[in-house]
């Protein structure tokens, strides 16, 4: 019998890419629900190579096909489906929130690509998870390095995670430049290809500083376990130092179709063709840097967000996310994003921590902080 | 109560760094026996430091202390001693045969860093662990960071593993200079301070494939999975690439004292600080280069005797222990090193395995086809 998975967020870059994975993995697992946001066009496509049971479309502007359900509620609905084992949830931001919540309540798998779930509201996601029987697993490359390390050793012989950073495509700019950096300069990415917002995340560094936070609770990890280093090739996606000094680093090609697979199958290996063999020879050489916190300023207040705990991160994310969509359209410039994210935890970064109602009224709050700092 | 731990081979550069590491872990482990070769001052100096029940002294010429056992015989019996959980076999070359066996018959783990036994016996070893229940643990810093990547992975889920050279001395030397290479040129290792024998092992890269072979018995892998390449910055020990394209990758700084605590604590870590923090920005830029194996027919030559199998590789390592004996004492030439090896092999490769008499008749004759080329 194959393993059913609900991808939330099929037609975007990793729900494609996960589909892919799936297409060759056929004999392992099969596709029992789809859900997207508006691209109705390819999600039409999808549905008709994979014959999910289930099909949703979220965005209210999208025009449903006959027997597609709709709206936000669809994602909930597919997270929880009886047939569904495994919930890849790559929804970008907030909005992803709900499903994983209820699919941990449900005792699914989380195949989690939506950091923001985790970053607003890791406690209730580990309430959650503790209630239903439900695991998350994550999918970011960085995270999957790390659990693929960890694999099998007790979390007492960790010294410290390091997270590798690429540095994003202003990693050697100086100030002045940074000030005057597009729209496009940000989109411009070395080394992933991915969606637009969390490109632009990594430019900011305001990604890494997510994924710290996505670390601290998925590995139960305390923040002064946890660094970040640069590697501008994107080939050790992280690494684990142990109590022995021992280091273990996990590295392929940069795509994202391994962690995705990894997800869905660990703490098993299968076979694929999706990332071909290894050659040391053509990545060499590996580089490493040091952050420059000065320069990435998001990077430095994400952590500190993380650090104070309560409400914070979840200020930190909403603010960013804001920021980031004022800057896409071209309200705002690079350097606003980080000073919208500043102000907006000036503000409202004591906040407790709380209820869902709780996180997303401050969720809420730093959005609508955010806009008004630039009268939006 | 601490785990009895018997050296083989104290003096040397293996075991003198085991006594550093044991200094430091005396809540874990105790030094039940100690043997070397012929150092005894350093040897009543360790046995005044650990005062272990059991002091052997294996040279004729050495003069051994009250109280001490002596002879080739007193190997085997430390590594069956009662009170002995883990044989560290330092011993070098095919003199830590007898030891290495007896100790997997009674039932022992063995902490091997005498890679001749495996390379010689590979059969035999494997057999006598079976009757037994003793098991090998590698102390080899490449087999260890193998063994670290593979830690609770299934067999079938290894696509290959990358055994790392630092490339030795003379990885980028032109040909017409080898041929001139002297005994000095030979013992400059670059990365690694290691005994004489070893160290020009590394020069020829007959070191790495004794590791292959190696490799082979103790990962039960087929040789067309076992690759070599060359990294000349050490600190990238060795990799796993898996059957999902993933690649695990032990790293640290070139130290022999985090393989040693491993080979001991395995499947467990253990706090300790022989190894510093890895500083990843220091080890900066992490190099890797193919093998010019035109330039060193040794490890072609030995790659060859292992996949031949039989004795062959038994042939190639006594061949080799000869030569680069008679090599250090200023009979050969580096190149005669390897014409020694191919002569010897060309002679004697196809002879079959056997019992460990058989094995030893043809680690004679291989030893005395080489003096015989050299007239020696």
């Amino acid at each position: 019998m194959t393993r059913g998975i609900a991808i939330l967020g099929s037609t975007g870059s990793v729900g494609t890419t996960a589909l892919r994975v799936l297409e060759r993995q056929r004999d392992r697992f099969h596709v029992a629900a789809l859900t997207a946001f508006e691209n109705t066009t390819l999600l039409e496509r999808q549905a008709m190579q994979f014959c999910p049971p289930f099909v949703g479309i979220v965005g209210e502007a999208a025009k449903p096909r006959a027997g597609w359900r709709t709206g936000e509620r669809c994602l909930v609905e597919a997270a929880t489906l009886p047939d569904v084992d495994i919930v890849l949830n790559a929804v970008v931001g907030a909005a992803g929130l709900d499903a994983t919540l209820a699919a941990l309540e449900a005792g699914k798998r989380v195949a989690l690509a939506n950091k923001e779930t985790l970053v607003m509201a890791g406690d209730l996601a580990a309430a959650a998870a503790k209630r239903g029987g439900g695991e998350i697993v994550p999918v970011d490359s960085e995270h999957s390095a790390i659990l693929q390390c960890l694999s099998g050793r007790r979390r007492d012989e960790v010294r410290r995670v390091i997270l590798t950073a690429s540095g994003g495509p202003f990693r050697d700019w100086p100030a002045d430049r940074l000030a005057r950096a597009t729209v496009q300069d940000a989109l411009l990415h070395p080394t992933w290809r991915m969606g637009r917002k969390i490109t632009v995340d990594s430019a900011t560094l305001a990604n890494k500083a997510l994924e710290v936070i996505e670390a601290h609770y998925l590995f139960d990890l305390p923040y002064d376990r946890i660094e970040v280093i640069v590697h501008p090739q994107s080939v050790v996606h992280s690494m684990v130092e142990f109590v022995d000094g021992s280091v273990l680093a996990q590295m392929s090609l940069p795509t994202m179709e391994l962690p995705v697979l990894y997800a869905l199958t660990h703490p098993e290996r299968v076979p694929d063709t999706g990332v071909g063999p290894f050659d040391p020879v053509a990545c060499s050489p590996l580089t490493f840097e040091p952050v420059r916190y000065d320069q990435f300023p998001a990077l430095r207040l994400g952590m500190q967000a993380g650090r104070a705990g309560g409400a914070a991160p979840a200020v930190f994310n909403a603010a960013n996310e804001q920021a980031v969509a004022l800057f896409l359209s071209g309200r705002i410039t690079f350097n606003d994003i980080a000073n919208a994210i500043d102000s907006a935890l000036e503000t409202l970064g004591d906040t407790a921590s709380g209820s869902r109602e709780a996180l997303l009224a401050v969720d809420a709050a730093a959005r609508a902080h955010v806009r008004r700092l630039h009268s939006c």
